[in-house]
């Protein structure tokens, strides 16, 4: 089976506690694919400038992520800079050049149309609607969102979420989204808007998992050092979404532990290293041994 | 087997989103003493006021805790007063009138001497060396401590880990004692004080477990909604240090993992009301039945 993921590829700026680095490649769509190549085929529909580096292309390429949705058009790549200071849960935006991202429309080729398993990354809600109304079968749809978008598209989003399976979002997002300080209650509320599953991320404190009849909760895999946190979320998502795309059948409860699990491993190797430095040298032997530990260290009798 | 705890005995006045309480009971010994006392015997070294309201003696009394040792003395019992905003995770202090309680030297009765299981609760480390001193054959020894020790005795501390097997301590506090933003790296440091275990303590995320060849990350038990969180952290304290002293033997990595287990399920009930309200209401079996329940919703395959 295969995903179709939509969302941005970017070109970031970072700084953090470790080092900076200038114009590294970023995105969630990036991100997201990257780490889903691990356990399906990915298919990805986004927008990048005439300045857009060509090694990048051949970085995804080689993970057999396929760039025929890849549009480049003449202009300026979409462009973030941000820092992280010692509490590494929270980037600071310094600046967003939304550059030729700013008029993206997100067109399926029509070799994506038949594609079942959609991930939406973060991006306006109403071309998220979009690009579902171009899938012909879908079979499950994920889907990610931001704050901005709850603040001046709420209605949308809403809409949104009553067509999709599971919502992955971080905990201040839930929190802003339900006007509800409490997790537990923000991701049942959530449900509530006509979602199958709600996974809340919550940084360095790990997940929760909500569903009709359940609830799990994991910490994050516990790292001495956190590198650099761009792009865990997606990454997060890619790992989540990429086990049950592999599945290819109706999860179970256990299934979905097993890519909320599967996610947290993925997005613990991204925060290793810079943009996509520690994804580039992980190999899927060391996936399975952090699975393993994984559950070595949050069991109990 | 059975605990000889030395802390404080408080009376509180608490405010939170849900309510405001004045003058009801609370401390560190209190808390721990209470909750320890659903696993095995406690016997308490305190001091309060001669204000200390009888009732309050007779609800430790009734869950047979051991008041040999707490001294009621001419003056006023300790007082604290604090607030909490939305984020329950941190108290504001708006006062603190230690009362009877600033001159207090711990004296421990002849009948305590030759308890094995001992738990120094938060208070000057200089006089938890002193109760040590006092002990004849301790077996384990755990304790707690705060920033203000850190602060301003820390080297008094930093004896006292040396000879103690357990710190149980918050994640603020874990920070400013190592002065290290990753609480991963600061578990590992405190072990090398020279102590056995360390609990870190993270409140609505859960709790990390540090041993010579182990770790254990727990996520916190899931509440809807948190009433009031003053004595979570003794509460946890007592439900773990009370559940490896049932057990009397040198404790496995399961053994500890259980009882961080037990120490998040106590905590979980008691931040459910005001001061001990909640867990004057608690049946052993809904301790147990909480238990599965959090195995239930953490593990995964």
């Amino acid at each position: 089976m295969s995903i179709l993921v939509v969302g941005s590829v970017a070109l970031d700026s970072v700084k953090t506690p470790f080092g900076e680095k200038k114009d590294i490649l970023g995105g969630s769509a990036t991100y997201f694919s990257y780490s889903a190549s691990f356990f399906t085929d990915v298919n990805l529909v986004a927008v990048v400038g005439s300045d857009f580096p060509k090694e990048h292309l051949e970085l995804l390429r080689k993970r057999n992520i396929n760039l025929d949705g890849l549009k480049i058009v003449e202009g300026q790549t979409f462009r973030w800079s941000g820092s992280y200071e010692y509490d590494m849960n929270e980037a600071k935006t310094l600046s967003t050049c939304l550059n030729v991202f700013e008029t993206f429309k997100p067109e399926i080729p029509d070799s994506y149309k038949n594609i079942e398993y959609v991930f939406l990354a973060n991006i306006d809600p109403d071309l998220q609607m979009d690009v579902l109304s171009q899938i012909k079968k879908p079979k499950l749809i994920a889907a990610d969102s931001m704050n901005l978008w709850v603040k001046i598209k709420k209605e949308s989003l809403l809409k949104l979420l009553s067509k999709i399976d599971i919502l992955i979002i971080n905990d201040g997002e839930a929190r802003l989204l339900t006007e509800q300080p409490s997790l537990i209650k923000a991701g049942r509320i959530i449900l509530d808007y006509g979602l199958k599953y709600v996974v809340i991320k919550k940084g360095e404190h790990g997940s929760l998992l909500f569903s009709k009849g359940g609830f799990f909760s994991a910490p994050a895999y516990p790292l001495e050092e956190v590198f650099d946190p761009t792009g865990a979320g997606d990454t997060f998502a890619g790992g989540f979404f990429g086990y049950l795309t592999k599945l290819n059948k109706k999860p179970t409860e256990h299934d979905l532990r097993k890519a909320v699990i599967y996610g947290s491993v993925m997005a613990s190797f991204n925060v290793e290293d810079f943009s996509l430095e520690r994804m580039k040298r992980l190999k899927p032997e060391e996936i399975e041994t952090r699975y393993k530990k994984f559950k070595e260290i949050t069991h109990f009798r």
